[in-house]
């Protein structure tokens, strides 16, 4: 195959066009369109919440999360937030951007979400709140995390951009938190390059999002009482969302058997692969990820290297939060160690789920990474 | 007239659908897409700088410049950059999340512009930049600002927002600055909802840009060594973009046809209106202005108020920059006068003049503005 095989490609097969179109003929570009309003509205009643906001991206959902919770909760500066340590930079900067200490929870071994085991001995009386991220889309532990945000009176913010449409126990992903926010970034299950949301059903927190998402405008225009930014989500963006949104089942059934595919072909290799279900959910393989076992010789970044070499682009697994040299730098790091977010990175990395992805491609990859042991 | 007249109306008759069905078909909706590359390439050669970086909005452009400027010319926390009193809020807001200082000279009677003969007695030793805003589509006197930068070796962010394709004795309006930085809202001559782009000709800057608008992001993926923000602009907003950009000159002729019929329908008002040329400029009439004259009995609001009851929408000039609440909170202000801006604020307020206006309408706006007196 000479192909190249790209890790993420979306499905455009909806009514993307079509929107995009009635976009241009009604003349609305902005953020005020009704295909923002749409997608905000229906979204958020999927997920069980009652108000959306439409932002720039997943990263800039978190920020204006953390910035609308600090200020209706009066939380002082370096309070404490609890982050999964095994997860993307975005949740620790939105803390840090807010004044807010991010603590770092380490990682279950075999789902790679947050160890929910391992929550309750971070907290102090200064946290705050606790961000769980679904993490490749496989729902994290909800129930736990639940009653200790009862306990200790935390508020949860639950980051769901790798789990659109999942559901824990039967409720769906973005229904737990205080705020649930998501990305629409280009290789997630709802895609239209750059877009996020915001979902509460606290009305003081989505107004306060609204606030600041749209620098801090009031009624009367050009006179500011504070300092917001400019996240607002175009009503382009929304179209193609809106039109993603429609056909979320499918596309999680595409993932479903790209992901069961893989389980089959790959179950006898000397590695950790994602996991197909727990006793909560099924895998929707936001991603499907492979962890190298102890014995074997490579590890991940080898692997990546030597598929690229055969066309197939694979991902590293995300480098720990609590190595960021940003972090370090900024003295804001312990010296706790989280052994299993770094045997992630190590160890880890993640295969072509594209939604074009063909069996015949899949069982190409798979051949490939069966030749690497 | 029973139809309401909005403030700004964007036209969408060009290769906007055509540009937006390649971006599905190929599947391109992200960042790295061609049209955004495309667009970087021929408005950066376009406007005379040699690098173009798409960013998610006009604001988002001005925070990501004043922090690549920062970080390579290595000023310090607090120095200081000359912004122009009236003006929106991002550009001195751009400053405070940069760690610097805005320091606000004064407008100019007839222009509205920054007042050149003003900016000279507000630089100390700790200046670092000049921020010239070409107001309303009448560009800046740039030369005395080049002379001022020279003199006291001082950099220039030309936000030319509000100026796309406009010239200055023949060169074009983001051609001057170390940085230029437009926007692409949907008012803009060149709309895509929501969208900007950063221009520059220093290989440096326009490095640390990309590095800091993608999260930081560096060839070792996910190690960070500095916290970033997500302004990736999707290639969907850069075909839209991409399309007006195509028709820019067309969108200024319609413009100017509108501000000319305005000139000629309300020249006997007792107001000042958007002067129509300078000695280096037509003015593009991104905006039409009104300023009431002193002896006029109502100001901005009551014929705001007014026009709306007649289904006309218009908006009050900008709220001084000087005279912000949130800047007083932050006790960042001094107590200088700057009673150009001040004036303009109490006295002005701009009238429709979106792409898709007749000349009925016009005739329409001019008769009921005609009437406030």
């Amino acid at each position: 195959m000479s192909e190249f095989i790209p890790v993420f490609a979306p499905l455009l097969d909806g009514n993307e066009k079509k929107y995009l179109e009635e976009c241009i003929e009604t003349g609305w570009l902005g953020s005020n369109g009704p295909f923002v309003k749409k997608l905000e509205q229906e979204f958020s009643v999927f997920c069980g919440q009652k108000f959306g906001s439409c932002v720039t991206n997943g990263s800039s959902a978190l920020d204006v999360s953390l910035r609308a919770m600090k200020a209706v909760y009066k939380w002082e500066d370096n309070s404490e937030i609890i982050v999964p340590s095994f997860n993307i930079i975005s949740s620790a900067q939105s803390c840090i951007y807010n004044k807010l200490k991010p603590v770092f929870v380490d990682a279950e071994d075999n789902t790679w979400n947050i160890d929910t085991n391992k929550i309750e001995e971070a907290v102090t009386n200064k946290t705050k709140a606790i961000i769980i991220v679904h993490i490749y889309g496989l729902p994290s532990n909800v129930k736990p995390v639940l009653e200790i945000a009862k306990k200790y009176n935390l508020k949860i913010i639950e980051d769901a951009a790798q789990a659109h449409g999942q559901t824990y126990y039967g409720n769906k992903c973005g229904s737990f938190g205080d705020i649930a926010t998501f990305s629409f970034f280009t290789n997630k299950h709802i895609a239209c390059g750059e877009g996020g949301i915001v979902l509460t059903s606290e009305e003081n927190l989505y107004n306060k999002i609204n606030y600041y998402k749209n620098l801090c405008f009031t009624k009367d225009k050009f006179v500011h009482n504070d300092l917001g930014w400019n996240l607002r989500m175009s009503n382009l963006q929304a179209a193609v969302a809106y039109a993603q949104f429609e056909k979320l089942d499918r596309t999680i059934c595409i993932k479903q058997h790209i992901g069961n595919l893989y389980q089959k072909l790959l179950k006898n290799i000397p590695a950790h692969l994602s996991i197909s279900q727990t006793e909560y959910a099924k895998n929707h393989y936001w991603i499907f990820g492979i962890v190298l076992n102890d014995d074997v010789k490579f590890n991940a970044k080898t692997a990546i290297n030597k598929l690229a070499g055969e066309n197939t682009e694979t991902r590293p697994f995300f480098f720990p939060l609590h190595k960021q040299p940003v972090l370090k730098k900024l003295g804001i790091l312990d010296n706790i160690k989280r052994p299993v977010s770094e045997k992630l990175y190590e160890r880890g990395f993640y295969i072509p789920t594209g939604l074009n992805l063909t069996d015949e491609k899949i069982e190409y990859i798979s051949k490939k990474i069966k030749r690497l042991f």
